[in-house]
């Protein structure tokens, strides 16, 4: 694994850095193509946005320029096919207690790691979800942004360890379908496409954004709104989405099978073009 | 300030901790006097508790047995009159994921640091508070520990700087009462104590349980329950605890001001005292 903080090779950071502290910062997560970055736009503007509700105020160009640099640097000498880079941003170095410093100095972090093993036939065979018993806390004003607080998706992970379950379907505190521990969810209702929003929790996915702007495009009506378990479990069918596993297609939550349909079938051929379309050297 | 972690002195952590990329683990803020830890075992319960409930499972004995030795060694060559002791354990090193190793390696970090300065009139004089508008978000599964994702509270403290606020009053999703940003509060009404729950929001505070239990010792009906706005402009009183400050008179809530009651001031006088009888080394 290659690892920069600001810019510099190193693997340990400061006990004084507030990330530790509070998990002040947010982070991401991109898929990498050799030296590409897939959908660097995307990601960028949302680790902005996250920096900005945080009241992180930050020269955005300033940081866009640095993290250009990081990357590069990281990049230098990387030959894999696949990778992926994650990139975090913490209010940096801070004194006891929780008053930010007036003039905070971010901490960059940038880690390219290898591409995770034994998911490449997930896309095609879909993956089965187990039913998370821990549910999202209600945050409106933490919701949708991807911060360092990631304590739900913790507790909903560790609750099953089956290699067969390939991912969590959590609910928020209404009893509401949310989203995957690592990933948004879709549900196909007589040929219209249906997903929470992220307003008091869960969040706002890159690759959930490009399903939604394609789904749009081919005249499929997407509506951003609560969904209950019961209108899941009579569902046409159910996707997950996540930046680096494109689309996958549900077929079992808990004990009850889901087919793959047409429409998830060509949702993942129209994505994979479009985003090969928004890859590139940022 | 003097900084272990896992017994060896040092600044920095490894990025792959837990601590840091999701925020996964607990921490403790003991007051020292010279050598003396104030209330270590409460403090020691209410860290093993937030192991526990975050399913971070734990040799207890073999735990305490480390930060006891880390604790000695930390105060080595201590000689402050006052000091403040930082206990973090997090789940330790993990790789890319939430899932949780199987075999967790915990992470201790020990920190001793200089007692804060400004605050030595503010249990005398008491305190004015800003009303903060970042309320808490609202979960049950998180609520009442003191674990590392502390965002609500960096919102919240951020909102102000003015030197004479002292302390910002949360509220929770119901718009009820729930804490100070880094204190619990309490409510004098008609000769009782109310409390907030910290059933959905809030942290179950070291020093508001040695209040509650000195207050009931007295006499007084301590009751723990939902505080509206309305409640608390209506009080006798208002104060706050924390593990550091003792309690803290409340004098002023943005515009309201508040008298500082005599039941505050006896049991400010029996606290001093409580909490001197259960100082001493781990």
């Amino acid at each position: 694994m290659i690892q920069l903080i600001n810019g510099q090779p190193a693997t340990n950071l400061s006990l004084a850095d507030r990330g530790l502290a509070y998990g002040d910062g947010v982070f991401e997560t991109i898929a990498l193509q050799g030296q590409q970055l897939q959908l660097w736009q995307a990601h960028w503007q949302r680790l902005q946005h996250g920096l900005h509700r945080l009241g992180i105020e930050v020269d955005t160009s300033e940081l866009q320029q640095q993290l250009r640099q990081d990357i590069q640097q990281a990049l230098q000498g990387w030959s894999q096919v696949q990778g992926v880079l994650k990139i975090i941003v913490t209010r940096g170095i801070g004194g006891r207690g929780y008053a930010p410093p007036a003039t905070p100095q971010l901490t960059r972090i940038v880690q390219v790691s290898l591409w995770p093993d034994g998911r490449a036939s997930l896309p095609e065979q879909g993956v089965c979800l187990h039913l998370c018993r821990h549910v999202w806390g209600h945050n409106p004003a933490l919701a949708g942004i991807k911060h360092l607080n990631r304590l739900d998706q913790v507790l909903a992970r560790q609750e099953w360890s089956a290699a067969d379950r390939h991912e969590g379907l959590m609910l928020n505190q209404a009893g509401h379908v949310q989203s995957g521990v690592m990933s948004n969810i879709f549900v196909e209702h007589q040929g219209r496409l249906y997903t929470p929003l992220n307003d008091g929790a869960g969040i706002d996915g890159i690759m959930a954004a490009q399903v939604m702007a394609i789904g749009q495009a081919k005249g499929i009506q997407v509506h951003q709104q609560a969904i209950s378990m019961d209108f899941l479990q009579h569902s046409d069918g159910v996707f997950l989405t996540n930046s680096l596993n494109g689309i996958w297609p549900v077929v079992g939550i808990a004990d009850q099978a889901y087919k793959i349909t047409a429409m998830t079938r060509e949702l993942q051929s129209l994505l994979a073009l479009h985003v090969s379309r928004f890859t590139g050297v940022w």
